[in-house]
């Protein structure tokens, strides 16, 4: 088989950094260009010394040119700041590619919700209803099927790869939002994040000796992954989901921890909660439901794609709690990434990520 | 004045380690002995390296023989594992001495509660209804006052201090509870802990290289501290109150930042509930409410016995969010334990704590 | 090709539980039994939840019983605790198995040292003499080779893998050592180890509470890891070699960061300096020299069989400084051994470990 | 007696805000003013969230004005950037102030070595023979007695408060410098740092997940603290000491650990090493001489302006290795400058400092 031709764009970023380091190894296709503002001329060994292996890392690191990458590529990883996506994205698309966004410009099917919780308007309203959510556990159809995109038959071109928040409590409410188990009013969702997710530009919040040894909560009921999970979990439920969602900073570099909180709409023991999962996730080569008692540590799943989760019925309250497990940078972002293109490209799913072995301890 | 003389069993933990510190340099008492099973013979500053000062350190450890103990000091602060101290609490008491309890023993008021969630009977229920739970904030007329005790007019003999967990929860909630502002049975809290919090027994689950890097809920829904916050807001409500709690553990040493959830009864503003704390908390030297928009961080309380607190009324679901971070071996162990005293001994309640200055960064 | 049949003994240490990982996606080996004393009957993939991939993780851990398992595997890896693994190899021997011995008892030439240092006699130093060092980069002809084990045409039957102090600081020195670039009294070896070097069994010094926020150097000129390297060093020296050794314990879960000093012999240059490394390590898989001004960094090793090393001279001293990098649960012990097997069977000597990839960020 | 009004330049870089917390608490000053470009016009309640205990915490941070600011205080800390204090130093002892620089603009007598190593020209060359090298355990008298500063019988009016890094090394070798026991020319200091020492301003380098879970050398054999060592050493030598200096970066917040070694010039063992060290440090009330096989580490002196020292000689190679632990931040920074603010008052040394405790765990 020829192997596809694919770029990433903002590859020194950490999600444009681990893109890097997967496609090197994914056997369907050939990393033809890297982008980077601040390290162009630079040599991927250069600037992403902790790349090695038996790849070339001679390939050269450019400044974003769009129209002049746009004909080098049939499939392009964009790797930017919000609100920067959106031009980009047009000129790719103009060129012929598929673009894999991995930003949250394109995330949003009501150009309103994105004004509201972006602070600015939407620049191509136009392009959101093409746009496909890219979280293959629920759109794998979308993607790559009939139902994608323009028309019939064709395969998206235009893939918004979810916020890594949002995949952790998607995926722990999806099974039981879909079947109604849960009063749709009452969910919770408490996440914790590894400093990672704040990215790569040197900020106060993200200096060492301010946020080592220390845990806090931010942006408390008004974080912008929130209209995404609850944009989602809707697309599921006979009525639109509203939900109190609470991010925090913790001292560690990689993961998202997940704590789901909901009250059950009928009696449920936690063996009947767990057998939904299993139900609905049986055939996922990426989540791992776990035992009755046991619940997910992140250490368990970075450096992975795989998402772990725990449930448990609280009988005395009513309430089922389920947690997840990711590593942010990968299937909260570029492994997800890579996982939607090999959905996109009609690879067996788990091209290039089977073989990512966790980071323990 | 005399100082009281004081002792310490347990001493070397971190909590009966953090009480010798404090002790030390309160200027109301005299640390007359520090017991230790492992290290008894040496001097504190043999088992306690980092102790330093202008205090004399040459106070050798013992064993713990509370008959023999019981005769030096006036109170006795016991840091001892759940389940140990209710035997020697009985030889202090009878000894004449006032005992503060930093473990779970004497925290409950109902046997059975204990029984039910600490999977074994109380062997001196008949104490339970003496012990004053020594949460300052609350119950100071309690530990002080006429209302303690056996008999009015006395001040409590036996303090058994909160719980680390409890302590951030229950002054989330209090105010709230108190006014009947949230519904009683919505309330969710969710706590994250540093590792200090499992004590200093080496475990597998706290090897560095275990949790390092790592975030994990555990005990979800049945950990021991939840009847612990339950029976406190209870006290305070005009019906039992029951919760759903998840303790997690965090790659930090010190720390409990503590996430309390509730759907609210009425209408109300991030601002009106801030009125609430700031009326209740306005005398609390120990507690600092924020500004709106403003949220908690452990560093910025750790080495304190201060409680920071912020809140947020999520207006698109009716919930509001208080967020309290406390150091949970001063506030959630020592530091409250000295605050107990303060009261018991009609001290100003900042003694030996005032000087306090925050571990930042 | 078949696929050699191999067995790890103690395989949910850290060194063991890497080795399991290695050897479950190494091509040319099938893990056959992996022990296990505390967790024997469980399964892999719940004796260690982070494993996954495409792999089978049912194999059940066995307990250690040499004379049964010698049968079933042709080489046998030993994660031991030192002065343990001296009765297994013997069994494993002369149940026809090649033996690679992660532990300390089979490095030394002379039992005399062995007993000096290990404060034990010797129980089988007629082996010593056939065991091989395990250092590929220096003895790669004595493993696979004429020259290796008890006959000529033999490969090795019994490996003594290095410890990870002395891979770090061998690879820093050798090639100046074998030049006679450096006055050979005058080493001073100063490393850095995280903490997963101090095994996974639970003790005092590496609790988190403890160990976190810390450094401390430890057995400072009296770790047994210096008569390794002295043993090493002197075998490339006209004369024998003695240094200095400080180890330290650095609060992270992975990496060894080793500097090394000595004296020029001569006049020379950094660039001098960096030529001899590029001369001696050119061809090898495994290590990579920095340019001028660059050091390594644990980071960018961690996860990966290689060692990045930088060099500069200090003109001002005469003193050459020598920086290596290396995972010190991969290139320091499970990596290093995998890549041991590959030169035992005739291997590529990257089979199975040139697709390792950083743990970065 | 009056309290000493004293301000601080710099208050909310880490240095900074701990020489406002130390000042706040020391009986013997008044903190009139604290600067702070970025935070000017907060108070420090605001800026410092972490501040707390009996003090007023209204004061208002101010721009840098020196010859507004020169007339209010008698003594002023200046925790700028290096060669920024040198214009400052000058209007503000012109304004009759006595300064304390936490910088290193002052900390040389030959402006050719500042010139070398900090890569411009001093602006304020004929200061440098008026400023007194601040390491009170050296240059008490230099601080307040008949031979300091521009004549004799007045006290300093420049301080150079040392940098961190000398700090540690310095103490470590005077005693052994002192006395010729080491060959002056074989001294190696090789130290490891936690992460503030890098300062508040965001970079990547101190970005946490850059550096945590890390640790490299850096400024190999280049780093400015070189000749600050190498010039304290020298006046303590009969002929000038040449030094190799090689600083770490450590995935800590607090904390240098520095390890020096030197080959001894007559042969001694260890006990009379630590000899030597109680005999010179004996009154010393920051320095503690651990006993034999007894090593510092720097979590038993963060949050201290304590220095811990250990030795051992290492017979086999004729080297005596010392080790010792200090808090950057406060015997590295400002708890050294608070004890030099001390001598320069004729207070007793340990004022405002005895009380400090160690952040344990």
């Amino acid at each position: 088989m020829d192997r596809i031709k694919v770029g990433v764009v903002g590859a020194t970023g950490y999600s444009g950094a681990e893109l890097v380091r997967l496609l090197l190894s994914h056997p369907g296709v050939e990393l033809v260009f890297a982008t980077s503002e601040q390290q162009a001329g630079k040599s991927l060994r250069q600037a992403l010394p902790h790349l090695g292996g038996p790849h070339d890392l001679r390939l050269q690191l450019r400044p974003l040119d769009p129209a002049a990458l746009a004909g080098e590529a049939e499939v392009v990883f964009l790797c930017l700041p919000h609100g920067v996506s959106m031009d980009a994205v047009e000129v790719f698309l103009e060129g012929g590619c598929r673009v894999i966004d991995l930003g949250a410009d394109f995330r949003f099917r009501d150009p309103a919700v994105y004004k509201a919780w972006y602070a600015k308007p939407h620049a191509r309203p136009d392009l959101l209803s093409e746009a496909v959510y890219g979280l293959p556990e629920l759109h794998r159809n979308l993607l790559s099927g009939p139902g994608a995109g323009t028309a019939p038959g064709t395969r998206a071109r235009l893939v918004a790869n979810p916020g890594c928040y949002p995949t952790g409590a998607i995926l722990a409410l999806a099974p039981l939002v879909t079947r109604g188990l849960i009063e749709r009013n009452t969910i919770i969702v408490d996440s914790k994040s590894g400093v990672s997710g704040g990215g790569r530009a040197p900020k106060l919040d993200f200096h060492f000796p301010e946020c080592n040894e220390n845990i806090k909560a931010y942006r408390v009921g008004r974080h912008q992954h929130t209209p995404e999970i609850e944009q989602e979990l809707s697309r599921l439920s006979a009525e639109p989901v509203t939900l109190t969602f609470t991010p925090h900073l913790v001292p560690m570099t990689r993961g998202i921890l997940t704590v789901a909180y909901g009250t059950l709409a009928r009696p449920l023991d936690t063996r009947g909660i767990l057998a939904c999962f299993r139900e609905d996730y049986r055939a996922e080569p990426f989540i791992r439901v776990l035992d009755q008692e046991e619940f997910p540590e992140t250490k368990h799943v970075a450096g992975t794609n795989r998402c772990h989760l725990g449930a448990r019925v609280d009988t005395r309250t009513g309430r089922v709690v389920v947690v997840t497990a990711i590593d942010n940078l990968l299937k909260g972002a570029a492994g997800q990434a890579v996982q939607n293109l090999n959905v996109l490209l009609g690879l067996p799913e788990t091209t290039g990520l089977a073989g990512l072995q966790a980071y323990w301890p």
